[in-house]
């Protein structure tokens, strides 16, 4: 398989499936910012607005995105829920090893431990298929939001108003799809209660896994290193996506070619050293930048630190019965690992949020935004109590969080109970008209959301079950209002018995049984409310409570929507400059620098590891456990591609020994963009828009960029191209996929 | 209380109780190393051989040194096992805060808590004795090789030889102080079975607290930062030292006046920045660059893995206990904190041993020594077997160290067994002559052994102790050469039945009872044998195989001795230099410069942190939980006095902003000079000679520093005088100390 070889960005694929839509609206009015800042995920929209030249990026706004023609946004694409960026001609996708990690682990078997192994295709014909795997490629999008806003009413309630324009949504996705055969429609919310904007895509179905280092290089350093710098982890694999031979989308078959996507990003075995500009395309899912210091608040004295201790105590509780039981160990594995992660996270968070005094600060600003407010009467009329409604909104959620977020927990966090909650809530919902029902339960989802419920019920195990169930019931007893709750009444009245009761519920229930779920699947409501089994029971008597809570919930964000539209306006009449909107996992592009960071007094962290640091670190032991071939490969020093002279910059030449390594394999860059959850596998590019690296995680410190910039402490980490190079090319000698990307030999 | 004004270094007191011996030997032929590099914990008598120029230091050997006269030297003194400095002309000594913890801790009731809330006494009036605490000044020393070796004769037995070196520098001592009354006499081992120095020391006996920070502050970090560098720790106090009023030597009165020292050191209140030189004179403890590789191993491959574990495993079941109960927890923390002292130091000694490659590195430099000695027949005869007689007795301990090292822990883990070995072996060696028993029981040191012992008795905890004592025993069950100690036979023979067995000795043991140990102390061996206390019978039937131990350890030490001896002979010839002898607590000088580090790839640890690092760390909660006082006056920033304009080089400018603070308070610094245990409170002086920290620790990756230099790793860290100045004259007001070091406003 040798492609055609051509140089960097000029080179472009020859079909281009569907014309785009014309005219694009610009959302946002008068973008002139020319920060040299390196905080904002800029939407594709926006590019034209930015001194992009000031950014030391130097591609025109055109080469990057550009709905009449090709760009460079064309060679970036969407794998499940991470991202992925095309590398050649033929439809081969780099993304990160932990994006294809399912793929890997479900194409393993005791005999074949590709996890453990890795695995090279050496030809097309040995890629294996990855039928859980979806590529989406984005066609188009156009502002919606005259359309969506005029489904509402002043008059109307909140709870009414977010279902109005929730049902608008999805007539219009509807519309959109049945205009556009085989693409898919998605309405994302730009900023609450006031811009909304359609996106087209399309999904490719046959995507086949090519090439995956050992799980000891993808996943080195795993938990331990997770939210970590430095870091020294190879996290990255190939894909390839086929179509029908007509170039279609379907699902697999051997009849199916590679995709040839509009064009492709080219790598640069050269890298990037310290201080170079570097830019990512991705799709960062949720921040909170625009939100009001009563919201971080809300975040910081309740939300976070009730999930941080209510998360450590589970992950106990299941790594005390995994130290009892390896198959259970194996079994609560991906969970613990989900919580770790999002405990972690929220540590960070609270941490970034207490250090970098991220409330008083917006308390600050929401002081100066007020007085200008309050200084126009017209104004104050308009705008003049938004901040306090919005604040009296926290205040209510934060008197209701500790039964709000226990009665989540009681739901979530046991297991047995959450499948229950499904059936019941699918049956009642399956029973409305598609379009009014949940997302989760409409025709378009349904056969993805049950897959979804199948393999998480992979992870039960009753009594990690019963003792969650157990303890989150000891937790509800002791806030009062939890004895309000009709279905918990009698069982929070006698704490002495909860154990006792969480034994019964969970010994008698089959709920943790994939046959008797599949039997309450085809089961109406009012025929699973006569089920026997008492924890169905116990679920079908708290649904009012869960139904009431997912309505005031749907009502707070209904009023917070109609308030935070109007504080948008207001404060962009008071800073004179326009916002980027929070992420919403729609694409953006965040531009920085290769950069270093200090975490704490007198500890400075460099920008660049090397391979010699990935030696240091190991120790035989997973997860640092590097494979033989990596350490003879790189001790041999016989193929000397893809090191580098000098690794970080010669700043600290005087201070530094290790921090300097010369002639050595770069592994992981640090770099100051913007990023957040969601930017998983965003291609990094040099200024020039040759792919660099693949964005995998953020410092521990940077946790904080889900609440605000923070120059010191927001740094993400890729790993570098000369890794990705090396470990395929010289310590696996995959050599044909460096031809295919035209860096061979 | 002003005293007069002086500068620097040319600044002395009026006295010189003590003449001087003439005519030193020079210990070490030929020193005419010019090195730049940094290792060597230098001996006095060599200074002259050193280019002091070379090394940065503004001052000659003379002014370092000098027998005839007076020098810097005169201005350092012995603190307990700690170093000290004289920083005034009335005798007011700096060392570190955990060197004059115990005074500290005495002078302290419930209602009058100085290790918590500090100590600063207004005028002489009000300092504190601490009745507890010798300082030692050095009159002299001479070479006594020739006296000393004399007593050998080449047919003796290795145990004959040990016995008859121990015993003449004994007879040495003696006749020494009977020469000099008033001083006390000691040998010291420069290079094993070669060179012995007899050192004069005048002991002062009135010291008195001055000043002491509060714990949060001269402790901050806790055990959580020790060994770790940044480093934010206070650790410092000032202690004076009075005499009668003749100018000797007294226990403490009222009638007593402050020593005057022969001089006195200058502080500097400027420190030092990064890359400026800085040199420490102290008593490093001992180090062990001079032995083979075959020590080294069995160091990395037996002793330091074995004491790892066992340490571990007695702080979890010390912590355990004080768990359950705030008391135990207070009785044994000392203990606790003085195992997780070895056991960190031997963590990072393990991985220190690993990661610099230190026993391949030490087996090649043999090999060329090897092949040196083989090439010369005359050589090979007389130096050929050493290296593998010498591996021999390693090997020898190798395959005998569990059961010894077991053994050893059986005697000193369980205390009640200790307590009970300390007064049989007290009975036994107290009914020889003098000169013939172990050092601990001669009449010169035996006071001071049984106050040892009384103070050590406080931390006994019956239950601890049973624990401690059945695991051992466990652990000794499982080493089949235990079961053939005579007194272990019947109690390891079931397994099963230790638990009880411990549970029977402890409960019935008076060992623990400071009244029954007083009067065990009066009854002759014969008398204690046939005592009914279950626990001291079995150490009575111990004692001939801990006698044999001993005896076995003094043995292999004559013959390694013997071996090392010559060794060191050839090596110096091989490589044609001198070498340093290994530290053996004598007063030794190391240089070097204030220097940053990378103990990881792409991790730089700047060399100087901050008070604004202080309030980084600090949460309120112990070890972390400033003084309001310290947080105030730094917060007000009233007194800028001691702030520093630039901390740390400007050379990671582009890459730092926490590394790099303005305008704050240099709280601790890092440097590269060749410290070990024992150099706890060594004056740090810049290149002129002023004071301008007081070293306490090192950093994680140097407690490889007993096994061999490491420029990459080695680092010691100080407290810097800015902040010691600052606490002690801005955060607490002691202003007229400033005053009486001359430093004042």
């Amino acid at each position: 398989m040798r492609p055609t070889s051509c140089t960097a960005i000029t080179c472009t694929a020859l079909t281009r499936p569907l014309a785009r839509f014309a005219g694009l609206l610009s959302l946002f009015v008068s973008f002139t910012c020319t920060s040299q800042a390196d905080e904002g995920m800029f939407p594709m929209s926006e590019l034209g607005k930015l001194d992009l030249n000031a950014k030391g990026i130097e591609l025109t706004a055109e080469e990057l995105f550009n709905p009449k023609g090709l760009s460079l946004v064309d060679g970036v694409c969407r794998v499940n829920g991470c991202t992925g960026s095309f590398v050649s001609p033929l439809g081969l996708i780099i993304t990160n090893h932990h994006c294809a990690y399912d793929a890997i682990q479900k194409a393993s078997s005791p005999t074949r431990d590709l996890l453990a192994n890795g695995f090279s295709a050496a030809s097309l014909a040995e890629e294996i298929p990855a039928p859980d795997y979806q590529v989406r490629v984005t066609e188009d999008y156009r502002d919606v939001s005259v359309q969506v806003l005029a489904a509402v009413t002043a008059d109307m309630s909140n709870l009414d108003r977010k279902k109005a324009i929730d049902k608008r949504a999805k007539e219009l996705e509807a519309e959109a799809e049945k205009a556009n055969q085989g693409l898919r429609a998605e309405v994302a919310e730009m900023f609450a209660g006031k811009t909304y904007v359609l996106f087209l895509y399309t999904y490719l179905k046959d995507v086949r896994l090519v090439f995956a280092p050992p799980q000891s290089v993808g996943n080195f350093g795993g938990e331990v290193d997770n939210w970590e710098w430095p870091r020294h982890t190879g996290d990255f694999s190939f894909m390839r996506v086929y179509t029908a031979p007509d170039g279609s989308s379907a699902t697999f078959s051997k009849d199916n070619v590679p995709y040839k996507p509009k064009r492709f990003v080219q790598v640069d075995p050269k890298g990037v050293n310290e201080n170079d500009v570097v830019f990512l395309l991705g799709y960062p899912g949720r921040t909170a930048r625009h939100k009001t210091a009563s919201f971080l608040k809300f975040e910081q004295n309740v939300r976070l630190p009730t999930i941080i201790d209510l998360y450590q105590w589970q992950i106990a509780v299941m790594t005390q019965a995994g130290a009892e039981d390896r198959s259970v160990e194996i079994k609560q594995a991906s969970r613990i690992k989900s919580l770790a992660n999002v405990e972690k996270r929220s540590r960070g968070q609270l941490q970034g949020l207490i250090r970098a005094s991220i409330v008083p600060t917006r308390e600050k600003q929401e002081a100066e935004l007020q007085s200008f407010i309050n200084s126009d009467p017209a104004r104050k009329a308009t705008y003049g109590n938004l901040l306090r409604e919005i604040e009296s909104v926290y205040s209510e959620m934060a008197a209701s969080a500790p039964l709000d977020i226990h009665l989540d927990q009681l739901r979530s966090a046991c297991r047995a109970v959450s499948f229950g909650f499904f059936v019941y809530d699918a049956a009642v919902e399956r029973a409305k008209p598609d379009l009014d029902r949940e997302a989760t339960y409409m025709d378009r989802n349904y056969t993805d959301s049950i897959q979804k419920l199948k393999t998480s019920m992979a992870d039960f195990h009753a009594p990690t079950d019963q003792t969650i169930l157990a303890g989150v019931l000891q937790r509800l007893a002791k806030i009062s209002a939890a004895s309000e709750v009709p279905a918990l009444k009698a069982l929070l009245a006698e704490p002495t018995k909860i154990d006792a009761q969480a034994a019964r519920l969970i010994s008698k229930t089959k709920l943790g049984d994939v046959a008797f779920i599949e039997t309450c699947l085809a089961q109406s409501a009012a025929e699973l409310a006569k089920s026997t089994d008492p924890l169905l029971q116990l679920v079908v008597q708290l649904y009012p409570t869960f139904l009431k809570s997912r309505e005031t919930d749907k009502a707070r964000e209904g009023r917070l929507g109609q308030l935070y539209g109007p504080l948008i306006d207001i404060k962009q009449k008071f800073l004179e400059r326009d916002f980027v909107p929070d992420a919403n996992s729609t694409l953006r592009l965040t531009s920085g620098r290769v950069r270093s960071y200090s975490p704490s007094d007198a500890v400075v962290k460099m920008p660049i590891t090397t391979l010699r640091g990935v030696l240091e670190k190991t120790t035989g032991i997973e997860p640092f456990d590097t494979p033989a071939a990596v350490i003879e490969k790189y001790n041999s020093g016989n193929d000397q591609r893809f090191r580098s002279a000098v690794v970080n910059s010669a700043a600290v030449n005087s201070a530094t020994l290790n921090g300097l390594s010369a002639n050595d394999v770069p592994v992981a860059i640090l770099y100051d963009t913007d990023t957040t959850g969601g930017n998983s596998g965003s291609p990094v590019f040099n200024s020039r828009g040759n792919l660099v690296g693949v964005n995998f995680d953020r410092c521990f410190e940077a946790t904080i960029n889900d609440f605000a910039w923070n120059t010191d402490y927001s740094r993400s980490i890729g790993v570098d191209i000369r890794y990705v190079l090396w470990i395929t090319g010289v310590a696996y000698g995959a050599e044909h996929l460096l031809n295919e990307m035209g860096v061979g030999k």
